[in-house]
């Protein structure tokens, strides 16, 4: 095993990485000293970079891990502080790397924040830390500065509890306005802003806003088309996207990862703490903390390409239709491939990838072994079964972010064990589409077990309003009719959530709610006081049997039967 | 001769382009018929174009020619439509291409045109046809649409005359504002919006105004790294960003081209009309007319790459300054380079390259072949001197236009005889900076002979208020010093233009104005009427002699002393 040392100096450390980078061979280990190293894109290396539910773009990388083999860095403790746009770790075609014992941060992060000083219905008044937040305010709009970037706020901007740091109560994005295209601004004096909207949510005064500025440019670490890759007590601060995102990947673990805010901030990465797109092998987070990020905890799912056109008896052409999948890939010859109706969801042909032709990030050429389903239409969807994998999340906690906590779909082999969990909308999610955001992967085997679930569901509706929430984008499921998702077992776990609502399912065939010792929490007014602890539609097989609430058994029923829009509010 | 037929069908030709292109062998024609084809950049290829002087990015491409040789695209008379973000033609890597015999157009193109209603101190009204240019005015500001793009206005605003369909006399940029971050616009009726500012040049009711609100992102051609392109009867009536533009080729011929407006627009290709960068070989611009594109007729030049650091004996750090540089190859290891003070631009040592290794876009490794001056330091510059092209331009039409019409930067045998001229600035330049345009190239063999200069300089003052401006930017010349440039000869010429200044010339050994025929005009009103005819500062061996004045022999004076101040205004 060759070891390279990266030296502690003063200055951009990127051209110092890229020597060491020069120096691995296969079986190397890139060892850093326990201390403060800084990096500036200035000198980075660039490539394009398509990286899933991120937005794709020629970008600087600090450690551009390009078919590296065998290969650890060792961070020793240190610290990586970033400024500007640079992404930290990007591996692509990589086997074998362990990234361990470092944190990640932004001295100037790609988002800001600031406290509310007062809200009326004419608008916010923010006081915004110029020194750590610098912005300005520019022909009526606010624009944040950043290290070689500025940005007007068009993102969102997001309410955050003072006491609990999480996501204010019933507030959603923007303070209920969702994503408008810009938010008008008025200077109030040196130091303070007034948002000029009439949010539907007002904040309490000292709540913090985040205002989300920027786009998903740059996530922590990024792992594409690599093999058996160990992520160890790395803490990721913050980053401009994604904490982790893996496309195409084998093997991926994070033990001991920590998403958490620096200082005074109460956010950490700006999207999601973890993403897993079409990756197979097994996935397991182990002792990870995921909290503050702005978007979900995890997400694991595949990726449906829209059929634009059937061009022959073999030959199609696909799409990915969602702008951050652009660019994925669509798999390799010899992968198993199902076709599946955009309404339904239900796959109802299989065949094998003979060869892929990329026209440009948005289309390729699909040519299969066997002839085409005569059914197949554009507008069905062709899924990349070869690429999913077996997950596993133990000893986690997700807390305090905005939206979700797990969002879970993948036919592998699935454990949720001896996790706390927290989330202002659905702790676990479990779903699948083919219109909007084409995330495949109807589940076949998950056990949800022995977790303790926090207070959840306390901010916007449509982050979700039951704790687990199995809700594919189906138009309707009837009787008889296959069901989307199978073998959901959700048993020996313990709720303590202010409000009644624990499990929303929709086209399951097998699903266990039992041993569930449930109690209500009083830290937040009911939202749905009446409504029922367990929901279902167009399920079948199902077992609710030996829940406690309060310590004592509790008959939980369900309606089985369900019209489909009550269902889905 | 494989012979390969683009069938005229409804529809999207640019699938069936690809489809062709991939029946090509070495030698190949594919035959257009006569007719109307249409480009959507749905379907079309994909690639990351580093395309000096234009906007580097992820391109779509209607006819993508990489590693193609012998081919002739043969138009016969065909209009190819373009929607859209697509650019035409782009090849690398290529030889012996022909393409010949084609018109390029856009349904929408990507500026827009309206015609002045009233000006006054306040601002101006101005009349659009929102079927051909549609818009919206959106927060005080307009947001011009097209076929999947939308663009607030931030190029600037071009005020064109409705008689000579040229540049209005003595208006520059954005009305003499320059290039203001955004201008404020309102709606006074359903056709017709207020440019609220106040400009410093009105314009009179009925001039055109001409809105560039794109980035230079869509060229029409575009070539890099190949040999021996003859571009024939090619006519462009539009592009989004330049009509041909070269870098790194050889041996290209523009024969009969023609850059000029479709319809009623007073605006042809969105910049210059052609530009080589780096070539070498022989470039030929023969019988091709360039008129009113929104930046010079032709451009020749090479660049210089700034020295960010000096790593050790044979290595340096090299920087693409210019953001639109950024990705254009630095060279390749054999090519001779010569280094210079960015200050006097005076090259003082050469060397070979040994090897180049890009960091990014804009800093690479260069190690040379032999020991680096000891004299170089950051901030000097490295140009390569072994792409630089001779050029011939013969039998061309260059007018109404906004800027110039011939910017000369090579060292090659240069030669522009029999042209047709009329530039709002200046009909030649021959510059050369490493300060901020970074265009390299002095001259040693210039050729100005038996042209027509017609009224030139009657547009903004930074465009030129010479006919022929010689002009490098040196911060000084002194007596005895080497000059920049050299052997330039002015001779047989006719000028007729309106106003008195007609070359200035700093820092060339060898000039000869001789021979010339000069009458004024009364077209426009004088803008310098004591201005001398040649201006001359720090050049040596200068010879004039043999002019005519209205048919009278004159002797031409110069003053040879000009503070520096003086000759740059």
């Amino acid at each position: 095993m060759k070891k390279i040392i990266l030296p502690l100096t003063k200055g951009d450390a990127t051209p110092r990485v890229r020597e060491c980078l020069k120096k691995c061979s296969r079986d190397s280990v890139i060892v850093l000293e326990s201390g403060e190293y800084h990096f500036w894109p200035d000198e980075a290396s660039e490539h394009y970079c398509f990286i899933s539910n991120n937005q794709h773009g020629l970008r600087r990388i600090a450690f551009p891990l390009f078919d590296q083999h065998k290969l650890t860095i060792e961070g020793n403790g240190a610290r990586l502080i970033f400024h500007g746009e640079i992404i930290p770790f990007f591996a692509e075609n990589c086997a074998d790397i362990v990234i361990r014992n470092l944190a990640v941060d932004w001295v100037r992060p790609f988002y800001s924040q600031g406290q509310v000083v007062a809200a009326d219905a004419g608008g916010v008044d923010v006081r915004i830390d110029r020194e750590r937040y610098p912005y300005r305010v520019d022909n009526g709009r606010i624009v944040f500065v950043g290290e070689g970037w500025e940005s007007p706020l068009t993102e969102g901007v997001f309410a955050f509890d003072a006491q609990t740091r999480a996501p204010a109560y019933l507030s959603g994005d923007s303070l209920g306005l969702g994503f408008p295209p810009a938010i008008d601004v008025e200077a109030v004096d040196e130091h303070t802003v007034r948002l000029l909207a009439s949010f539907p949510v007002l904040p309490s005064s000292g709540d913090y806003l985040v205002f989300r500025h920027y786009k998903r440019n740059c996530p922590a670490i990024a792992l594409s088309r690599s093999q058996r890759v160990l992520l160890e007590d790395v803490t990721l601060h913050h980053a401009g996207a994604m904490g982790v995102i893996a496309q195409f990947c084998e093997d991926v673990i994070l033990r001991r990862c920590r998403v958490t805010p620096s200082g005074q901030r109460v956010f950490s990465v700006a999207a999601d703490a973890s993403h897993f797109v079409n990756c197979r092998g097994r996935i397991r987070l182990e002792d990870c903390l995921f909290e503050n990020q702005l978007d979900d905890a995890c997400n694991v799912h595949g990726i449906n390409s829209r059929i634009r056109k059937v061009l022959d008896a073999r030959t199609v052409l696909t799409e990915r239709v969602h702008h951050e999948q652009h660019g994925v890939e669509i798999g390799l010859p010899g992968d198993r491939v199902v076709f599946a109706d955009n309404t339904t969801l239900l796959s109802y042909a299989d065949n094998e990838i003979a060869a892929v032709e990329a026209v440009n990030a948005r289309f390729a050429l699909v040519r299969l072994s066997r002839a085409l389903p005569l059914s197949l239409v554009p507008g069905h969807v062709m899924d990349n079964t070869s690429w999913t994998a077996d997950f596993t999340a133990r000893g986690c906690t997700a807390r305090r972010n905005r939206a979700r906590s797990f969002l879970i779909s993948t036919p592998g082999r699935v454990v949720l064990e001896d996790n706390d969990i927290a989330a202002p909308g659905s702790a676990i999610k479990i779903s699948g589409d083919a219109n909007y955001w084409f995330e495949s992967g109807a589940v076949r085997d998950v056990l949800i077990r022995g977790n303790r679930f926090g207070d959840c569901c306390f901010g916007a509706e449509p982050w979700g309003r039951s704790v687990i929430s199995i809700d594919p984008e189906i138009e309707e499921c009837h009787l008889g009719q296959p069901r989307f998702h199978r073998n959901i077992r959700i048993v020996d776990n313990s709720f303590a959530t202010f409000d009644p609502s624990l499990l929303l399912a929709r086209s399951v065939d097998g699903l266990t709610f039992s041993g569930n010792s449930i109690v209500r929490t009083t830290t937040y007014p009911s939202v749905s006081p009446d409504a029922p602890p367990v929901r279902l539609q167009g399920c079948d097989n199902v077992e609710i049997a030996n829940n406690t609430l309060n310590g004592t058994p509790v008959e939980v029923t369900a309606d089985a039967c369900l019209p489909v829009e009550a269902i889905r509010s």
